[in-house]
């Protein structure tokens, strides 16, 4: 994969000169063009120490806009950052459409030194080069332009970069000691990044290697193939929309039909049973909290259902400086120029936090679906998406649980009935709950289908038989202290 | 001031189960007409530990709708926190207009314990409380709803609670070492707290002193001041806008009238100066970084002075890992709902790194002065405002350089003219650029104030005469090293 780009390939300082203005006009007018568009270009940017990554990205930076341009580079990652999966870093920094984000370090950094260092076995490097996939994947879904440049000098190439940049005095401090111990691995680091090279390079998100010897020939090619790839995604213009599958005629019978919505429970057995849930969530959740561990709940179901009610019988038994309710409404624009996840992923606590999202990316298979926000491909691959999402929380110890209030449409319209009589409940009930009542067949069948492809044993849904508020708050507290009591 | 607080104050249960739902249908009403309404409200919560804060903020959270409404509890800073002025943790989470937020320890809890733990002195605490009268006048002036509760209980009090506290297996866990030792120094604690809020008691933000004893009398207490203090904002509607004070007509002389334009460099010095600086430039700024300090740079400037073209002499000098360029553009909608000068504090990058703002805060006494944008009192007000952001940074031991680009009038247009002359540069001239130059004197005299008003001792304005840019280019980067170097 590298041989090629061994050849000690060189640009001439009069071809350069030539070149250089046009692909700088070339390159202000395509991003004319991008910040009218609707996708973001993130450029990776990796490779061997010493092989002008640094000098290539300055050369952007003047040949650029720097107003709609960043860079960002990832060294140790903060506090703030440890305490959330490894991605959080990555998401919050996610370039808005009409931008470019160069990273500078990326996901693949990592998996890539861990390896070999010899920090992670194989299955751990192949399976973290599968989750880059599927990373990748999941912003290419999303329009997002991605470039990645692996900058490559051969061995000897290196040792006589590094020793020249040491020589002169002005460059001497950009060799550190981690470069000699990085170049002392070569032979490994080269296979290592090889095969993560080989395994992520998709048809959408290839791999391209720039020979890093000569510095007009890495920084024309870098612009050169920016400029490219930029070029032909504008030309191309948005994907015409794929011709909808057949719509699956769903069973009219969901499994959410096989909830004995009869469930109930006395008033005195609920008082009984909410002061000794509350009392265990209490401790649970401390010894969880002491562990440096988070909880993430997620409510789902239909309007009325009580989640808010059943959020309210949590709360008590937590400390305030421990928890915060994340309400989902309307997207703000900063959120809407990016993946629908990120608005989620910019909400994730730092640790021994407990958050509780009412309502939540789920909205993207559910509401968006029904109403048709979100196209049939978008809402589609949002289950993978989502999987791939809450993958991530789990594996970083973070204990998800997800809730799904069931309650019957007779029931929901004696709620909202009721509210309508409650004055300071009343600002909960609105036209358009009454006319969603309407697609509520449509919204069953996109809950069952929600349901059966993100119940994963990680992070599992709890069906809840909600026609009876105190049947519903204690099967959530009761279930919430097992899980709880299982992270721990 | 607390005596007042140590009355034994109480409400029946019968009083509050009356009284209750009547105050929650009044505070969602008011929240539902705050969310249309152009200010965000915040509470601002301390007290004496055991005087029932977090079952205060747990019973709003009952009583309001969660969606607009968030709780910031402040604990130990994260390092990315500490990494800035200490009161970025405060701007990061601060409401948007038509929201709540509860500070749970506060902008109070550092000087206020380090006073009475005695890491501090008289001057740098009463320095302190002034810091925060500035910083809550800037949130009042800017609409804010400040709200400022202080939950007392008598030393005999707090002692009977933490005990009664300690004694129930449920709630022992609340009470911790600090709670303690916190209440061994009740004395102390007490006249630092007396001082903090007779100090910090203005008209517009006042404390209220909150007993803390019974549960009821607290809760409805606290709930009935939030609800009249948003009902009155609400009734009282958009403050008329004041008759603006006669404007100053300025003597058409400015300082930057005193600037010698002719100045120059020949092309043979510019090439010799330029490495030799960017060389100087790029040792000191690592001295710097070592010291984990960093760096602010404020570009201000007529059209095509030349400020990016400065700016790219700077980079070179500099690892891409280490520099930001922030070019300030229109704001978000997150960012109009907020303080103008919240879009800056939250580009404020972490230490060790590099920022340049290609325009600035000072937008808001330039173009916004200019084009009618701010009102008068707006704009008038900010110098203060600005002043005091700076010296949070300087504090901070941030480098703070602000440079004014001046070009005159006749080479700016043949600039201008020039650059639509150049493919890759005629994107930076628009209509607008023209028409701004119609207004040129108004933004000499609006330049020549800022510059008066603004020009510290800590952060300085650098007039760079930019009619040659060689010389611009030399003198800013002489002027960075010079500063950078009396930092060390």
């Amino acid at each position: 994969m590298f041989e090629t780009a061994e050849l000690n390939r060189k640009i001439s300082k009069e071809v350069y000169d030539a070149e250089e203005p046009k692909l700088r006009t070339a390159l202000l007018e395509a991003q004319e063009r991008l910040k009218g568009a609707k996708f973001s270009v993130i450029v990776v940017i990796g490779g061997v120490d010493g092989a002008g990554k640094g000098e290539t990205i300055n050369a952007l930076h003047e040949w650029m806009d720097a107003r709609y341009f960043d860079t960002h580079a990832f060294a140790a990652p903060s506090d703030e950052e440890r305490e959330r999966p490894p991605s959080w870093r990555f998401w919050r920094v996610l370039p808005a459409k009409g931008r470019v984000g160069i990273f500078f370090g990326s996901w693949y950094t990592d998996p890539i030194l861990n390896r070999v260092f010899g920090e992670t076995g194989k299955g751990a490097f192949e399976a973290a080069l599968q989750r880059i996939n599927g990373f990748e994947k999941m912003l290419v879904d999303d329009g997002t332009l991605l470039v990645k440049w692996w900058f490559h000098l051969s061995e000897k190439a290196q040792a006589k970069r590094l020793k020249s940049l040491e020589k002169d005095p002005a460059t001497s401090w950009r060799v550190t000691k981690a470069d000699w111990k990085h170049f002392k691995m070569y032979d490994k680091f080269r296979r290592v990044s090889e095969r993560a090279l080989r395994e992520t390079s998709t048809g959408e998100a290839p791999w391209f290697v720039i020979e890093g010897v000569d510095h007009r020939y890495r920084t024309l090619t870098a612009g050169r193939d920016l400029l490219e790839r930029l070029a032909a995604r504008l030309d191309a213009g948005p994907k015409p929309p794929p011709t909808p599958p057949p719509r699956v005629q769903g069973d009219p019978k969901t499994i959410l039909d096989t909830l004995d919505l009869s469930k109930k429970l006395s008033d005195n057995k609920y008082d009984r049973e909410l002061e000794r849930s509350q009392g265990r969530l209490n401790l649970l959740w401390r010894r969880v909290k002491a562990d440096g561990r988070s909880a993430v709940l997620v409510f789902e179901g239909w309007d009325a259902a009580g989640k808010g009610g059943a959020i309210r019988r949590i709360t008590p038994a937590l400390d305030a400086r421990d928890y915060h309710v994340i309400s989902v409404a309307a997207p703000t624009d900063e959120e809407k120029a990016r993946h629908y996840l990120w608005r989620f992923w910019r909400h994730l606590a730092r640790a021994g936090r407990f958050t509780i999202f009412d309502r939540s990316w789920y909205g993207r298979v559910l509401v968006e679906r029904v109403e048709g926000f979100a196209r049939e491909e978008e809402w589609r691959r949002a289950y993978n998406e989502i999987n791939q999402f809450e993958e991530q929380l789990t594996e970083h110890g973070i204990a998800l649980i997800k809730y799904w209030l069931h309650i019957d449409a007779d029931e929901q319209l004696r709620r909202f009935q009721g509210r309508e009589q409650i004055a300071f409940k009343k600002y909960k009930i609105t036209h358009e709950d009454y006319r969603n009542r309407e697609k509520m067949h449509d919204y069953e069948l996109a809950a069952n289908e929600m349901i059966e492809r993100s119940n994963t044993e990680d992070a599992p849904w709890v069906l809840v038989e909600a026609n009876d508020k105190r049947h519903a708050r204690i099967k959530i507290l009761k279930t919430l202290c097992d899980r709880l009591e299982k992270t721990l």
